[in-house]
């Protein structure tokens, strides 16, 4: 599976966009090609009809489909991998019994990216990289300490947290291989059109 | 993978026992070989874990284990199979992605636990079959609901919802393949008392 260089969209319904659905088709729409379906609660058959419902949207626009933490609704979904957290199950153990499942691993640090690199993960959600709206508690670690992470390991890695359009520029030039967006796409008021606008400044940058 | 015939104990801190690890020890100790790991909150780490103390404990006991929902527990802790009611994952999803699960299947009606079956479960978990003081909304099938849908499958079938110790021979008289028993152990001052005594009065009835 080749993950695209980007702009990589998580779902959130704190903003705009008021269902799950919605808010792949915008990030799908404005040209995103990775989708992360992220809900933390609901039955697990509420779960997997919107996981479904954005797998088949991602195989329309030929996008890679991810589910955070839930590795049941992933397989259930046929998503194309799962994204875990340090709390969330370890990716070694992941690895060794879904052989298929990408893997997105998230670090904070570079101990933390490599660890997640040699347990087995596809690739690296690196952040925050700067204070972020979404998740207000995570540790910062700056465009150094991206550019650090990027440097540490050899599988992708996506920058998170904070991101607006302003920034893409300076992730890029980390060598970061895209940026994980959410409130700066979700938020906006048109997030087809701002989901648009992440993916040109991304080209362009 | 043969399924023990009698009680089948299902975990719950709702009562005596503070702990699902303790309540699956309690089980074990008093003589129950198969376990359901029920827990509905918490992060995946913490179901992990904790699933994977009651794997330990099973394999120390030679008892089957079932998780309770959750596909990915259950995978992950080597679980021997998972429980799935009628708002969870579909079995035959469930079926064609985990071949090597034991899948049970909850059923109030003979229409139902026949679906289930057809669907590739294992076992039927069948009830209410009295009023249940664990889930005081499930429908009640009453002895003669549970006989008609052991008679309508081939598959084991385990009563639930609000079997005692008295309604024990009944419930084996209905041909029953046993009675999955919650309040009726973990609510006793002595768990592992009650469960022996839950398990001779099948042995004897
Ligand atoms: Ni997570």
């Amino acid at each position: 599976m080749r993950l695209p260089r980007g702009i990589y969209g998580i779902t959130d319904t704190s903003y705009t966009v008021k269902s799950h659905v919605d808010a792949a088709r915008a990030f799908l729409e404005g040209g995103v090609r990775i989708i992360q379906y992220r809900r933390k609660e609901g039955s697990i058959r509420i779960l997997l009809e919107e996981a479904r419902a954005i797998r088949r949207l991602c195989n329309e626009y030929g996008a890679v489909f991810i589910v955070d933490d839930r590795i049941d609704i992933a397989i259930l979904s046929d998503a194309d991998g799962v994204h875990v957290g340090l709390d969330d199950a370890p990716v070694d153990e992941i690895r060794r019994r879904f052989s298929g499942l990408v893997i997105g691993a998230s670090a904070s640090t570079v101990d933390e990216a490599i660890q997640g690199e040699n347990a087995g993960a596809n690739y690296i959600g690196a952040g925050s990289v700067f204070p972020s709206p979404t998740r207000p508690d995570y540790r910062v670690t700056g465009l150094v300490g991206l550019r650090n992470i990027v440097q540490s390991v050899s599988i992708p890695v996506y920058a998170i947290g904070g991101i607006t359009l302003e920034s893409i520029p300076a992730i890029k030039a980390t060598g970061a291989w895209g940026a994980a967006v959410i409130s700066g796409i979700l938020a906006a008021k048109d997030p087809v059109k701002m989901a648009r606008a992440f993916v040109e400044a991304w080209e362009n940058a």
